[in-house]
Parts: structure tokens; sequence; C-alpha cells
């Protein structure tokens, strides 16, 4: 297995390595690798592995580590073996564009999730550090500007939520993010600002396939009333994205954004 | 106004208070009643006036103050009128029993909430306050004793989470969360677990219509992966269930319940 190991460090390749900490097998360990759909080792058995897998794949894909417990058979909710998961990856991030009310509370369920934070606007009064303490970066500058330097790293399990409400700035931050691999794009605003946007980035040359890719406006219709129940309705839509369910979004509904 | 002040407070009538604190009208005041659906005062239009109590009551349901941001005339994402809402009411309470893997981000999740949080597991030894430091409160102690020493507290905007996942727990916490007023009863299980909790409720004397009460399995069905993503799923579903919006819930669709 260390050759394995020294072999994914090396290529940068993600993985997954879980260890038994405490309980029958203490030191056992199982490499999960979720581009090979491979395991290599074994924490005791085949059904305690199959668990311990799923559970390592979830912990990779928001790029945590973190102990985990099961039943000798990986029976949810027992406490019978206690293992540690280790993510090798770098973890997701999201872009937060916008240093609006919104936005702390947006910033404080990502981090809950996982992310990597970074919020950017291009008004220096609001775009502090102390204003968004949780973020792990506060950017003074134009969205697309930031998109331009950084949009290369970006990828499906990154996402960008663009919170501006102000066609100034989020037509070219949703131009910008189209030319990127980035796996969520959600634009806040009400649903009239969503037309006029549309109008405007059609005159501006993108396609309707480009805007199938936008979640506009931005979450899951949950008539949520404050900050932090719409940072709850992105995150949701993030996730049911991800993974394919079928959801009731604000960009397929009809009515009232708020409840 | 201070009059109406002193009577609701008097009365312990839950209220919110909203302050022009920067802006057109400083000092100005708009009191925000959500049983007499009534305003007093003025915050300078009436525009600014419906948004501002929009957003008052939604603070006020979440128990939470805090500052908004507004145009004049009440647009979001706008930063010329700074207010102050305060809200006079008792946070809401969520009861999460079972002190496993799923609890400590079902805590970190309904903080940023807004919720009082109480962690109640019957086992000494995970129940503690150095597992789940944000909680607000750890109980070692049965499901059900806890329920029925504060279940006459507990209303509508009150949550009930059952992580327990064990039927000698969780079938005595149920029975005990059907006698009060709570607003969400979530019970987390495998379909096959839910299979049979219900035969033993129903051998309990659970009638049909209070089986409805139950959110089970537990939470939105999002295809959630981790604990975090699963703590996600459970508030997207209290505040959908809470605005009557549609959703896909686990309770309601079948299939796998990780993605």
């Amino acid at each position: 297995m260390f050759e394995s190991l020294s072999k994914l460090l090396k290529e940068e390749t993600p993985f997954a390595l879980v260890t038994v900490i405490e309980g029958t097998n203490k030191g056992a360990k199982l490499l999960v690798q979720p581009l090979e759909k491979s395991l290599e080792g074994t924490l005791g058995n085949e059904s305690l592995d199959r668990v311990a897998a799923r559970d390592a794949l979830g912990e990779l894909a928001a790029g945590r580590s973190g102990v985990r417990h099961y039943g000798l058979h990986g029976e949810a909710r027992e406490e019978a073996i206690q293992v540690f998961i280790e993510s090798f990856a770098p973890p997701p991030q999201m872009l937060i564009f916008g240093a609006v009310d919104f936005t702390g509370a947006l910033v404080k369920v990502a981090k809950v999730l996982g992310y990597r934070v970074t919020v950017c606007d291009a008004r220096e009064i609001f775009a502090t550090k102390k204003r968004f303490p949780q973020a792990d970066e506060v950017v003074a500058d134009w969205p697309n500007r930031l998109i331009d330097q950084v949009g290369y790293s970006l990828d499906t399990q990154d996402a960008i939520c663009i919170l501006t409400h102000d066609n100034k700035f989020d037509v070219p931050a949703v131009l910008a993010s189209l030319k990127t691999k980035v796996g969520y794009i959600g634009v806040m605003g009400s649903r009239r600002t969503h037309e006029d946007r549309l109008e405007r980035l059609k005159e501006s040359g993108v396609s309707e396939k480009e805007i199938t890719r936008l979640r506009s406006p931005i979450g899951m219709d949950l008539g949520a009333r404050t900050p932090e129940e719409t940072a709850i309705s992105v995150v949701s839509e993030i996730i049911a994205l991800r993974t394919k369910r079928p959801m009731h979004a604000l960009k397929d509904t009809a009515g009232p954004i708020h409840g």
C-alpha cells in the first residue's frame, strides 16, 4: 500500500486513507481511489469496507478529514469501530461575489460544509476581513478580474455565487464564470432582475446552452426569509445538483421567492 | 410607541423593533407585531416599511436580531439605509437525541440558523459538552424523560431530531414527542429501520394521523454523503415544511438515501 500512497501523492491524485483507530484490527487501512473506483487493503470485512469507502468518498469530495464510527460490519450509528478518514485533495472552493447582507450567512454555512471561501466585492469599504471573519480570503476587486485570475483552478466540485444584484458587476461576473469549468453558478435576484439579466446576457452573445448552466434565481425554493435560510437554500441546491436529485429550484418554480 | 412597547414586554408577546441606524431618518422606528399583523411607526416610506417588516418577521421567527441594508425605498442589496432589527422573542429550540457522528454537524448548522440547541443521549460517555462545544446544553438522560420535562415549552417553531437509530431509545422518544406541540419531528434511519419503527409505533397505539407528523427518514432527499450535507438536508426540510413549499422529502421518495 505504501508504494501506491507515494505514487498517488507524487501525482497529486485525490484519494482517501481510512485507518481503524479503535476496535478490532486497530491500525488496519483501506485506500480509496475515486478516479480508479478501486479499494486497496481492508478494515476487516467487506461490508465494513463498503460503508467506510462510501463515507470516505463523501469526505474526499468535500475535502474533509474526520473520525467516523461503525458497528463491526459497518452498521451506522454503532460505536464498535472508530476510523479516521484522511482526505488527500484540495478542499472545494466557493467564490462569493458581493459583500452584502446574505454573504456572511453563506460564508458560515459554506465553512461548515468544508469549502475554502473567497468573498469578493469591488467596493473596498465593504470587502473587509472584519465583516467576514470566517472567510478564507476577502478580495476588493471586480468579480470578472478575480475569475480571470483564479478561474483555471475551478472544477466541478467548486461553486460561484453571485450576490451582487447589480448588472454592472454581475453580467461581467457571469460571462467570466461561464468560461470556467466550475460546477455551480448561482445568481441572486428577484424574478424580474433575473429576466432583465437574461436579456443582457443574450445581448452579450451568451448561448441558450450556456444559460442552462446558471442557477438563477439562486437556490432551492424553500421560501427562505432570513439570510441564513437563504444560505441553506443555496447549499441545498449545490448538493442536490451534484447528486442529481430532483428538486424544487427557484429557477424552475414561479411565485414569490420569500416565504 | 413606547406605550405599546412596554405593554408587549409586560405581556411577553413577541415583536420586532426596527430602527434606522444610518441614512435618512436616523432613529426612525417601526414596530412589527406578528400576532396582530400590525405595524406602528414608520422608517420613512411605505415601501421601505413593507420590506423591513417582512425581514423583521423572518428574524423574529428565527429569534435573531441583526443589521440589514436597503435602498431608500427598501431595495435589496443597496446600502443607503442601515437598520437594526431587534427581536423580542425566545429563540426557537432544537432538541437533538443521539450523540452520534451526525449530531455535531447538525448542531453547527442549527446554531447558524439561530436555534437554542440541546443534545441528549442516555450514554454518559458520549453526551459531553466537549464533544458538542457549540450546543447550548448537553444532557445525559433518556430522550423521553427530557421531553417529559421540557415538552410543555415546545411549539410550532421548534424542532425535535431523533438520530439515535435504536428502537430502544427512539420509540419512546417519538411517543413523547407526539404529546407535544413541536412543529417538526424528524427521525433518522434507513428505509428498513423506518418500516420496522412504524410497526412498533402502531403496536404502541400511535394513530395513522399521528404518524403523518413524523418526518422519517429524516430530511430532504439531497443524496447527502457527509454528516454536514445530512444536516443541510434536515434544516432544508424544516424550513420548507414551515413555509409550506413543495419538496422532495426522503419520507416521500424511494431509493437510496445517500448519493
